[in-house]
C-alpha cells in the first residue's frame, strides 16, 4: 500500500473553526482576530490579560546535524504537540512561519508532515496573515526615509559609504544582490552602492521575535544601527526618525496566529528570522503567551542543536526569561547511517554498522544539551524502512550516553504514534529535573563568549580571528555592546565550519570571517563562512509549474 | 461649535460585526472570509452563485477639475450611498483602496469626510487585507523569473537594454527610480539598468481591476510584455511562465473586500490603479459582483471628469459590459470660485461672481457627460460657509445647461444631509433614460480614438505627434493591438495638458510625449506631460511623527 502525500492528508484535513480552536486555550472569539474561518490573531487584550497566569512547561525540540536524508524536527514538534493532548494535557505547538520567495524556487516546505502537520498548508507557505509583508514594509520605509534623509540636506552626516541598513525584498532575487541606486540625476538622489536580502534576513525580523511587547519593539527598532559617520560614530534609526511608524506598520504583526494541527490542536506559528545571522526560533510573544494558557508549550529552533539550540538557550531563554523543562533531540536511523557514511541512494538497506558509526553526532549533542542542565530525550523518527536492529542499534547507544530513546511514529500514526514519547516527556518536565543556564554570563568579553561556544558546543581547538575583528569587538564593548550575547552563522551540516565533516569532528579550528553588531535585536552577529542572504532561484524554479487547477487549488507549491 | 475631524468621528463609529454587513446583501457567514471582526473578503464560490441575478442600477460620482479646495468625491460616493440606504433602497458602495507608501510622505487619505466614511480607516490606510501587498509579491516574482531567465542562458534572446518591466515597492523611494542591477559579478547576473514604480502603477494592479475571474487573470498576466528581443519582437510574461505562479499568489487579493460606513451600510473597497497610466476604478470584479445582490451601486473613478469618467466609460465600461444609469457630479462652491479666479486664503468670502466665472468648468464636464448618453445630476457638496447666494448661483447656472444641481450636506449630517440627492439619483436611474454608448468605437484607427477624446472631451483643436509615436502606434496596430481603448496621462488639473489652465480652456493642442502598451491590461497609454510613476518623501516625511500612543492608537497618519 502507498502513503499519501502530504499535501494529499492536509486537504483532508477535518479543520475545525479556528474560534473552537481558541476555546481549547481559553480565548474566546471576541479575542481572535480571524484571517479566514482557520486562521487568526491573539488580541493584544488578551495577550496582557493572561500575564499574571503561572507558566506551563517549556519543551525545546532540536536535531542532530541536517543530512539529506531529513531528520523531521517541525514534524516531531507537531507529533509531539499532539501526542501530549492524546494524554490529556493542555498542550500547543509554537513554531515559525515560511519565507514566501524560496517557495517559487523549490518545492515549498509543509509545516510538518504525514498525520502530523499543521493546518492550512497553502496559506502558511503564501501570504499567511500578512506579518511578513508588514516587516518588507517596515523596512522598506526605513530604506525610504534614509535615503530621503541624505537627499534633504543628510543633517546626521550620514557618509554615504558607509551605510549599513540594506534593502528587502521577500523574493530570491539574486538581481539585487548588488546594485547601484539613487541614478538618474539630482532629483533622485546621491548615488550610491546598495543591495537587498531575503526578508527573514531583516534586522526587524530578529526584533519583531524577540520583543516583548509594542514598546519593546519599538524601542528596539529605534536602537538599530543603519549607517556610521565619517568620524565612524554610528546613526541609528531613531536620529531618521523612523521608529514609531515602523511600530504602526508592525502592530498587527506582533500579535501570535494561531492555527491548528491535523488533529484539531492549537498551534502557534509566528516570526521566522534566518537561523545564521539571525537566531532561528519563533517569537518570544507567542512562546511566552502559550506558556501562559497551556501546561506543555513544545517549540523548536532552526537547524542542528549546535546552531538552534545554542542560540535558542543563549539568546532566546536568556532574553526572555525562559527556562526549558525538556530537550527533545530528534535524531533518524536513517540519518545515523548517512552520519555513519552510507550514501543516500543505499539508505533502504539495514546497515547497523553504519548506525553505530554515525551515532558518535547524535552523542556529543546529547552532551552538549546537559551542558545548558537540561534533560534530554531522544526522539527517533521513525521511518518505514527501519529496522527493529537499527532501531535498538540508536536506543542502546542513547543508553551509554547517559539519556533514552523513544520510537515515535507521529508521520505515520499522528499522536497514537506519539504517546509513548509524549509521555515520557510529560514525566520528565513535571519532575522539574531541569537546572537550566546559559553556557556563558553576560559579562564575558566577546571574544570569550565566542570561544566558549566553539569549545564547549563545537570541540573545536581554538577560534582563529584576525586583528580587524578583534579590534571590532573592543570597539563595540568600549561602546556599551560588550554584554550581548553572540549569533553564530556558520554551516549547519557540521560540529565544524566544514560542512564535509559529519560525525563528531575534533582537532578543528573556528576561523571568523567577518562581525556583525545586530544592535536592536541585541547580538553580535560572527559570521565563519559564506552566508548568503539573499538566494537566487534555480534554473527552472519551482514557480514554472505553480499555478491553480480547475477546481481553483493550487498545484505544484508542494 | 467646533466640527470634529474626521478620524474622532471615525474612532466613534459604531461599527457593527461584517457578517451583520454581509447579511444587508444576502451574503451570508460562510461566504465571508474575515479579516479581524470588521474586514472580510467574498468568497469565490459566493460570486459564481449569484452570476445569473438581475443587475442593479449603476451610479458614477465624478468631479470637476479637481483644485486645493477639495471637492469631495468620495464624500460623496460615500454619503450617497448612505442617503440611498436612507430612503429604504438597497445600495452599496464601491471605491478603491489606498496606496500604503504615500501616508509616509503626507497625512493620510481617509475614505470619505465627516459623517460620510468608510471605516475602519486605520486598516484601510495601512495593510488592510494584503491585497496591494498580494500585487507587490507577484509583480516581484516575475521581475525576478525574467532575470533568472536572462541568467540560466537567456533562451528567448531577451535583449537586455530593451527590459520593459520594472520593479515595484509600495514605498515612496525615490532613490530606486533608477538602479544598475546585477552587479557583483558573475554570480549576481547580467548587469543592466532598471527602475522601481510604486506598486499602484503596476500593470498587475490594473489587471487585477479589469480581470473579470480568475482565468481571465491569468490569461492577462501571461499577454504583459515584459521584454523586446534584438529583433523588436515582445517577450511576453508567458514566455517566461510566470502568469500561473503569479495567479496563486494573487489568488485571495481577486476577491473584493467588504467593509462598513460609519452608518453601517455595505461598502466594497477593491483594488486601486493609478489614475494616470492606468484608468483610476476600482476592480471589476467588485462593481460586477455587487450589482448582482444590490438595488443601486454607487462608485467613482480618478481625477475629475475629463480623465476619471471618460476612462471609466470609454475601458471599464467598454470591457466590463456596464452602463452607468446616472452620473453624479460633484462641485463645491469653494472649487467654483477658484475656477473663477479666487486665491485659497479668499475663499471664506462671499463671491458670487466668481462662482458664476468658475461655473464654466463645471459646464463643459456636464456635456462631456451628456456625450456619453448618460444623464448627468450636480452635487453641491455643501462646506459649512457656502452662502445661500452662492449655492443659487451654481444651481442657476447647472439649470442653463439642461441638468440640475442638487445640495448635498452628507459631510455634516451623513444621509439626512444626503436624502435629497439620493432621491432624485434614484428617480433618474430607475426611469431608464440613460442610452450609454462609449464615444469611439474598438474598431477606429489608435490616433483615430486620441483625437476623438482631445476634440471632444479635452476641447483641443489637435493632437501633436511625432513620427516616432505615430509608427509606434502603427506597429500595434499591425501586430493585433489596433482595437485597444486609449489610457490618457495627462495632468488633473486642467482640460489642457497645461495645470494652469483652468475654467474651459480652448484653442489648446495636446502634444503627445510618450505612448506605452498595456497589452495585459488591455489598452494604449498616452502620456501627455511628466508622469510620476514613484512619488519622492518631503523633506519632513508623516512618518516622522507617526506612532502609537498610550493607549495603542495610531497618530500622526491622518
Amino acid at each position: 500500500m502507498g502513503y499519501k502525500s502530504d499535501i494529499e492528508i492536509a486537504r483532508e484535513a477535518d479543520k475545525k473553526q479556528i474560534q473552537e480552536i481558541g476555546m481549547k486555550l481559553g480565548i474566546e472569539s471576541k479575542d481572535l482576530l480571524p484571517y479566514g474561518h482557520d486562521k487568526a490573531k491573539v488580541s493584544q487584550e488578551f495577550i496582557n490579560s493572561v500575564q499574571g497566569n503561572k507558566n506551563g512547561k517549556l519543551i525545546l525540540v532540536t536535531a542532530i546535524n541536517p543530512t539529506p536524508a531529513g531528520e523531521g524536527k517541525t514534524t516531531t514538534t507537531v507529533g509531539l504537540g499532539d501526542g501530549l493532548n492524546r494524554i490529556g494535557k493542555k498542550a500547543a505547538v509554537c513554531i515559525r512561519e515560511a519565507s514566501l520567495g524560496p517557495n517559487f524556487g523549490m518545492k515549498g516546505g509543509a509545516a510538518g508532515g504525514g498525520y502530523a502537520q499543521v493546518v492550512p498548508m497553502e496559506d502558511m507557505n503564501l501570504h499567511f496573515t500578512g506579518d511578513f509583508h508588514a516587516i518588507t514594509s517596515a523596512h522598506s520605509l526605513l530604506s525610504a526615509m534614509l535615503d530621503n534623509h541624505i537627499y534633504w540636506g543628510n543633517e546626521c552626516d550620514i557618509d554615504i559609504r558607509r551605510v549599513q541598513w540594506k534593502r528587502v525584498v521577500d523574493m530570491n532575487d539574486r538581481a539585487l544582490r548588488q546594485v547601484n541606486v539613487s541614478l538618474g540625476g539630482v532629483a533622485n538622489g546621491f548615488p550610491r552602492e546598495g543591495g537587498f536580502d531575503i526578508t527573514v534576513a531583516s534586522e526587524v525580523m530578529a526584533i519583531l521575535c524577540l520583543a516583548n511587547n509594542l514598546k519593546d519593539l519599538e524601542k528596539r527598532l529605534g536602537d538599530m544601527i543603519v549607517a556610521y559617520r565619517r568620524d565612524r560614530s554610528p546613526v541609528f534609526c531613531r536620529d531618521i526618525k523612523a521608529e514609531g511608524a515602523m511600530t504602526v506598520l508592525l502592530k498587527d504583526a506582533m500579535q501570535p496566529n494561531l492555527v491548528q494541527t491535523l488533529e484539531n490542536n492549537p498551534a502557534f506559528v509566528h516570526g521566522g528570522p534566518f537561523a545564521n545571522i539571525a537566531h532561528g526560533c519563533n517569537s518570544v510573544i507567542a512562546t511566552t503567551t502559550a506558556l501562559k494558557i497551556a501546561d506543555f508549550v513544545v517549540t523548536e529552533a532552526g537547524f542542528g542543536a549546535d546552531l538552534g539550540a545554542e542560540k535558542f538557550m543563549n539568546i532566546k531563554c536568556r532574553k526572555a526569561g525562559l527556562s526549558p523543562d525538556c530537550v527533545v533531540l530528534v535524531a533518524t536511523v536513517r540519518a545515523m547511517k548517512m552520519n555513519g557514511g552510507v550514501a543516500k541512494a543505499d539508505l533502504g538497506a539495514e546497515n547497523v554498522d553504519a548506525v553505530n558509526e554515525g551515532c558518535a553526532n547524535l552523542g556529543r549533542h546529547i552532551g552538549n544539551l546537559k551542558s545548558f542542565g537540561v534533560p534530554v530525550v531522544v526522539a527517533i523518527n521513525h521511518f518505514v524502512t527501519d529496522t527493529d536492529a537499527e532501531v535498538r542499534a540508536v536506543k542502546d547507544y542513547v543508553a551509554t550516553q547517559g539519556s533514552e530513546a523513544i520510537l515515535s511514529r507521529h508521520w505515520e500514526l499522528g499522536s497514537e504514534g506519539s504517546a509513548d514519547l509524549a509521555t515520557r516527556v510529560a514525566e520528565i518536565a513535571e519532575s522539574g529535573v531541569s537546572k537550566f543556564a546559559p553556557i556563558y554570563e553576560d559579562d564575558m568579553p566577546l571574544m570569550g563568549k565566542i570561544e566558549t561556544i566553539a569549545k564547549k558546543i563545537y570541540h573545536a581547538d581554538d577560534v582563529i580571528a584576525d586583528t580587524k575583528v578583534r579590534d571590532q569587538l573592543k570597539l563595540w564593548e568600549e561602546q556599551g555592546y560588550g554584554n550581548l550575547p553572540i549569533c553564530m552563522a556558520k554551516t549547519q551540516y557540521s560540529f565544524s565550519t566544514d560542512p564535509s565533516l559529519r560525525g563528531a569532528p575534533t582537532g578543528h579550528s573556528v576561523p571568523i570571517r567577518e562581525v556583525r553588531l545586530s544592535a536592536g535585536a541585541g547580538f553580535v552577529v560572527v559570521v565563519c563562512g559564506e552566508i548568503m542572504t539573499m538566494p537566487g532561484l534555480p534554473r527552472v524554479p519551482s514557480a514554472e509549474s505553480i499555478h491553480l487547477n480547475d477546481d481553483g487549488q493550487i498545484e505544484g507549491l508542494f
